[in-house]
Order: C-alpha cells, then structure tokens, then sequence
C-alpha cells in the first residue's frame, strides 16, 4: 500500500486545470464517477482506491481489472488528497479526457443540444448535462470561457452523464452557434427578454433544435444572442427576476424532449 | 462605526440554527436580499452596513430609513463577521421569520404548492423557493427533516423571493400532505418511478395541485409516497439515473403552470 508515492503524487496535480488541459487528463472520484469512466471504453487509465472501497466495491475493482486497469491500494490519507469531497468514498480514477470534435458530433445528425457560453459555475455546468442527458440530448458543448467540464465538481455534478453523453469544448461561442447552424440545428438563445415564449413554441421546437445559454449573473452577450434564430424567454410567472441557469436550461431542453416525442 | 460592539456579537449568533429558531430571527445578506426583506412591512429589525456600501446602495438605506430600521455602519471585518459569503457585499439586515402557519395559507385556497420532506441541501431548497415563485406558485412548504429556510445559503439561493413568496414550515409531512388534500388540492408525488407520466398529465394538472418533493439522495419514503393522489415521473430519454431534485421541482411546477394557464 501506498501513501505519497510518485503516481499518487502525479494524479493529484490534476486538481489543477492547467495540469489537465496539458495532459488531457482528470480525476473521476467515487464509485458512480468510476462505474461511469469504467464502461467508457480506453477511459479509465489507473484507479486508485483504499482497501475499504475495494471491499466495498468490488464489483467495480473486477470491471477495473476486465478493463486492464491498474488497481492501486493506498491509505485513506492519500486518496483524500486526490478527492476534493469532504467526505471521499475511497475510489478515484484518473480517466482520459471525454470531449470530441464538434465536427464529429455534427456527423452524427443531432436533434437536441446545448450550448453553454461562459457557464462559470461548475455545479451548473454540471447539472447542465445531467438534465441534457435526461432530457435525450444527442451533445452538449462547453464554449467560451465555460469553467472545465473535467472540474472535480463539474464531474460529480453530473452524476455519470458527463461518461454517458457526447461533449465538445469549443473556444469561440460565437463559432459553435454558426457550425450548428450550418447542420441544420435552429439555435435558440435562451433569454429572459425573448420574443418567443417557450409554451408557446411547440412547432418551433419540433426540429433539430440547438440551445444556447449564457453566463448565470450576466446572460448572454447581444451580439451573441442576436446570432442565434430566435431568442427565447421562459414566462417568469411570480415575481422572481429570473431562474436558476441550470434550472432554465432543464425547461429548455424538456421543451424540446416534449415537442420532438409529439411531432 | 462599530467593530465588535454587542448588537453585531448577538447578531453574528444568527449563523446558527438554533439561535436563530429561538429568536425567530434570521439574516438577509446583500443588498438584493435586503432589498426584498425592506419590501416585507416589519420584516426588518436593523441594517448593518461598511461605509462604502452606505454610499454604494444609497437607496437601500432611504428605504431603511422609511421602515424605520436602524442604519449601523460597521467596518469590514465586523460585516464580514455577519456574512457567509467569500466576498461579502456590505449590507446585511436582521430580519423576522416570514413563514406563516400552513392553516392561513390554505385558507387563500391556493391553486399551486411546492410541499418540500426532507430536502437537506441549503441550495437546493433555496432554489426550489425561486422555481416556485417563477413559476407562479402560491405557497411552498417546508416539512420534516427539510433544511431551515432561513439558512444563508438557502437565503441567496432564492434570490429575493423568499421574501415574495408565502412560506410554511411543518414538522410533519405527511400531516402537510393531508392538510393541502382537506383544502381540495390535489397532492402529486414527484418519483422516478411514478406511475403518470408528467408530460401525459395535463388533464391532472389542470386543477389545484401541490407537488410533494422527497430527499435529493433517498426520494420520497413509501409511506409518504403513498399518501399522495398520484405518483408522476418526469420521463427519463436518455441514460441519467435521475435528474437533480431542484430541476425536477422546476418542471413539475412549470408543467402545473403551463396546464393551468391552458385550462
């Protein structure tokens, strides 16, 4: 059993965000994160895990191992360090970045997506493509100046879904918006000042439909929302000023899931 | 200006629970927030604000003073000393509980209620408030083992419509969900494995309803579950488990609100 050796000590630099982009490497923690990156084929690089979860989980130390991947017991000391849960769970594997092209997921005929620009806030982000994924989307893709979806939070945010549902990181919101547009997507910029309103466009959201939203605090920027093919607005019916953006984003995307089932 | 004079010590024990239940008193932090608590006739007790805050939110001190709340200017430390926020905005207020008895809120024969058992995370609890006043519902409850609404994380969260929207706490659940069936309401259970459909329910949705929401990790109990008139899942299309439990509020309610105004 390990405490600090070097593999331990080369994973956790993966709490960092420049140490993941460079190696195109995260950490996926907890046993739903593992299960999730173990049935991803060629994900899941190492696990590391103390002798308590490998008891407790066994079922995933057998998939690690039919997955030719490296089992490593250490003490509780050092698996927490590779965990930012307050309370880790024992299991932590580090995992091959997930994200592909937008090019190639566009190959695929798409009919449902969502496009975050400037997501900051990694649970949102991650609860973003949880309900992207419950919702039926065929992608999510994280744009601008997104927070990383490969965030420790982010990833336990979305409750697996981040293993199940294709993701592509684009830098240029603006060009994302353009590329869905010319597959045939209609893009629809979810904003609180939208000239349709969302029960209203059953029709509208009957095709390949595309959902761009915005930053949490700030929306999205005009001339970005003004790209998109029609701006939409939920009905804020009490006297709130506005939803949750991850809130908002489930409305969207189950509009869509609802329009598409009785089109 | 104060430091650490005693009215910032006693309100600084507003950050636990239990003084807080004691004393029915809570915090509102940031000048939204107190914004909406100076909107509630009696709801706020004092103010203690930084010297630059008193000049940044000038308005928000008129209207103290046209409530008749005391302004206390404090430096930074003591404020930041009231503020569980990591970058504290200035202004705080002691405010008065706002929650009224179940019985009073019945008695305005409301059309839609978010009923809340066990919803432990302060965020979510806070957001499922602000989905709830968007989505025009009249009342939420808050019932059992749930988070205190009057938490400061559960405060942010609903962003100011904790002070707009009526608001109860029960000990009990299922003594709620009785009480809401006696007012003529209909209760529906949100469950994953529900028997309607929440997107074939129009026709249920159509009247006064109350939307029973359970744990975030455990759901609903059975017993708690069974009390209810129907159990409806949101459907699931792609390969989540299940949807966050402040999302899953969101569509049920919206899903309410959209076959009400049909109706």
């Amino acid at each position: 059993m390990t405490t600090g050796n070097s593999r331990v000590k080369e994973a956790r630099k993966l709490s960092r965000r420049s140490v993941r982009s460079e190696r195109r490497l995260f950490l996926a923690d907890g046993p739903k994160a593992v299960e999730g990156a173990l049935s991803v084929e060629g994900c899941v690089l190492e696990v590391f895990a103390t002798p308590a979860a490998t008891d407790q989980y066994a079922g995933l130390a057998r998939a690690g191992q039919a997955a030719g991947a490296p089992w490593t017991l250490v003490d509780d000391r050092a698996l927490a360090s590779l965990s930012d849960s307050v309370t880790p769970a024992g299991v932590v594997a580090v995992c091959r970045f997930l994200d592909r092209p937008l090019a190639h997921l566009l190959d695929r005929a798409p009919r449902l997506v969502a496009l975050c620009a400037d997501v900051r806030d990694p649970g949102n982000a991650g609860t973003v493509i949880r309900s992207a994924d419950a919702a039926g989307a065929d992608a999510v893709v994280i744009a601008g100046s997104s927070v990383d979806p490969y965030n420790p939070k982010t990833v336990r945010a979305t409750v697996g879904s981040l293993f199940h549902l294709p993701v592509a990181v684009e830098a240029d919101p603006a060009a994302a918006v353009r590329a869905l547009q010319t597959a045939g997507l209609v893009v629809l910029a979810a904003d609180g000042g939208g000239e349709v309103d969302l029960f209203e466009a059953d029709q509208l959201l009957a095709g390949p439909t595309a959902w761009l939203l915005g930053n949490e605090a700030h929306g999205l920027p005009d001339d970005l929302a003004a790209l998109a093919d029609h701006r939409v607005r939920i009905p804020i019916h009490g006297s709130a000023e506005s939803l949750n953006l991850s809130t908002a984003a489930a409305l969207c995307l189950y509009a869509s899931a609802r329009a598409h089932r009785r089109s």
